[in-house]
């Protein structure tokens, strides 16, 4: 029994799920080994066992975190097949994917302040944001993936913390003009 | 004496001062009025009789941070004379003012955490961002000056964390096909 728990897949993604319900609710800061053994209804050893202390923990969540929301761009410009369709994913991703929970906006926010306060964070966003410019590279030229990167941050950010509606069609046709005239993809 | 410690207006400015050296050193949950009252020397009573409590504390500090970012960023677009120096003004902005400083980095980042984990802290970020749209306005239509606002936002954050150089000349060139066709201002 002890080997297989040692070697339980579950429960080192049940510890990763519950220290990210942990930050969305305490933030970085509030998280402990263990409040989130308490969430994961897991002792604490097994928590020291998966992850030798905080730092580790935290690296774990906020990286599972980074690959779920950059699957999900991923897969929206993978599916896009030429500029108009791209443009499009882009409008879908801006409007529907980011921020579309709650958590996922603390957490964004959360990894970006750790970030800020310590550098050893940084290669995380890094990593998150070179992802996300590969998958826009697909289909737009190098500038203009990194300006069309720009926006949805941006537009995303204003749009959640701002007061103002938004509306798909200004977006798209805010991506209209960023990409025009088109730059050569690759 | 006692009266006049406490209309001592230099005595506000150094605790909030502090506050904001100890949110950039600690975070937000790194900070209490204890270590603010030690790093401001003055007795723990002083901050109690400034600020009722430690909301209060990083809403005033918090503030205060808003207010000097949203000045530069004003007085940049005051002194643009025409849509070609307004452009010149928004190059600035991004390169030079925003995230000039770590500090400015991270603090920009704990307000975002703090106003994405709690909703109290929101019209904060809402006024900072509708003071940024309308010194926009005075050189572009709404929706671009919205779509700008977005740029600087997106562009400053992934230069901060990302690994790319930045060059003044694409954010420049960036700016002009986001204004163009130009929108009528006002």
């Amino acid at each position: 029994m002890g080997r297989a728990r040692r070697f339980d897949p579950d429960r080192r993604t049940r510890i990763i799920d519950a220290a990210l319900a942990t930050i969305a609710e305490d933030g970085v800061a509030g998280t402990s080994h263990r409040k989130v053994a308490a969430r994961a209804d897991v002792p604490l050893g097994s928590m020291t066992y998966h992850f030798a202390d905080r730092e580790e923990l935290l690296r774990a969540a906020f990286s599972r975190f980074c690959a779920t929301i950059s699957g999900r761009f991923e897969d929206r410009l993978t599916a896009a097949r030429g500029p108009e369709e791209a443009r499009e994913a882009v409008v879908g991703i801006i409007h529907e994917d980011v921020f579309a929970t709650r958590d996922d906006l603390v957490l964004t926010h959360e990894l970006y302040a750790l970030a800020a306060r310590e550098p050893a964070y940084r290669d995380l966003v890094a990593d998150w944001m070179s992802h996300s410019h590969k998958a826009l590279r697909r289909h737009f030229g190098a500038h203009v993936a990194r300006e069309i990167d720009a926006l949805i941050e941006g537009l995303t950010i204003h749009r959640s913390f701002g007061t103002r509606a938004y509306d798909r069609g200004l977006t798209r046709d805010a991506l209209r003009r960023i990409t025009s005239p088109p730059e050569a993809p690759g």
